[in-house]
């Protein structure tokens, strides 16, 4: 089968993906036990289990690497809910975010990205397109509520997703206090209640 | 009159006085400028125009001074609006924070203490007195609007705080984008719509 696949084609279950997990899971560990810049190809691989020119070959940098693993990260573990409902939708998404940030590992990595992002353009522009992804999903829930008429037409996806997110990440990053599964519901209610208004419509 | 007034007591216009603004405006400036690991009291107290026996025999220590300025700040620069509506005193607190953090220094100065209070226990213990400061004054502003029936008995300021500040700090560490006076004024109608349905009360 060598040579048979283009050089980063994902098979999924193939060798070529086992290496990804295997990669993007050492990212994840890396990111979340120490601080960006301490973080190498050679310290992804060596715990990925694999030869770094490997892990060069495949993803030529750091920062593109860890783009790849943070995106892989957000589709996985961030499902876009499809339930019919806006309010039961936004929230198993706010759930989904509060169960990301409210354990060590996840808290840890959002900290120290959202931080990181403050002084490195590097880590800036990986958390652009990661917020971007998150922008993509809120919108598909956003345009199917205004499809089912539970929301005003002109809902502003941007502004929405930020009243839904903002007081989770408030209280992980300036009140540094444990984010519970009731901040999360109180965030989507919230959200709701401003966004039928048409608070959030442009 | 030396001698007269307790150590450390401020007399308005006097040389004591003077001399805390003098140091406060100097922790603003060094706050702004570099890291707080890096800030000491000799270099506030250079800054400043003071001898550094003067600072130490009248704060102790940089943590100490830096409280007294941050708290200092927080009362001069964020007023309790008393306006008689509730909708324009969290405006008016919205934009007054707006203001705060959408120019550099203040921004510098938010971004430092927050991001340094996720790794500093000293700057922690800053920031929970500073931001139990704002909640006193947010607290006011709620019972005085649920005194003229404005808000439902019951509406916790903590979460009524959370909801209009959280969106501008997302704004300011997440999104890394200026924070203007509609997201101010958005932030505030946001929150006060969700409180007016009953969803902060306890």
């Amino acid at each position: 089968m060598r040579g048979m696949t283009a050089p980063g084609t994902v098979r999924p279950g193939g060798r070529t993906a086992r290496t990804a997990e295997a990669v993007f899971a050492a990212v994840i560990a890396e990111l979340s036990t120490r601080a960006y810049a301490d973080i190498s190809v050679e310290s992804i691989a060596a715990r990925a289990g694999v030869h770094k020119t490997t892990v060069y070959r495949r993803w030529g940098s750091k920062a593109e690497i860890i783009r790849q693993a943070l995106v892989s990260a957000a589709l996985a573990r961030i499902q876009v809910p499809d339930t019919g409902s806006v309010d039961t939708d936004l929230r198993m998404l706010a759930r989904a975010v509060q169960a990301v940030i409210s354990v060590p590992e996840g808290a840890a990595i959002s900290r120290g990205l959202i931080i990181g992002a403050t002084s490195s353009p590097e880590i800036a522009a990986l958390m652009d397109q990661y917020w971007a992804a998150r922008l993509d999903a809120i919108s598909v829930i956003v345009d199917r509520a205004i499809g089912r008429g539970e929301l005003p037409v002109g809902t502003d996806p941007e502004a929405f997703m930020r009243a839904m997110a903002a007081p989770l990440f408030y209280q992980l990053l300036v009140v540094r206090a444990p984010v519970t599964e009731r901040d999360a519901d109180l965030a989507a209610a919230a959200t709701l209640t401003a966004a039928r208004t048409g608070l959030f419509a442009q």
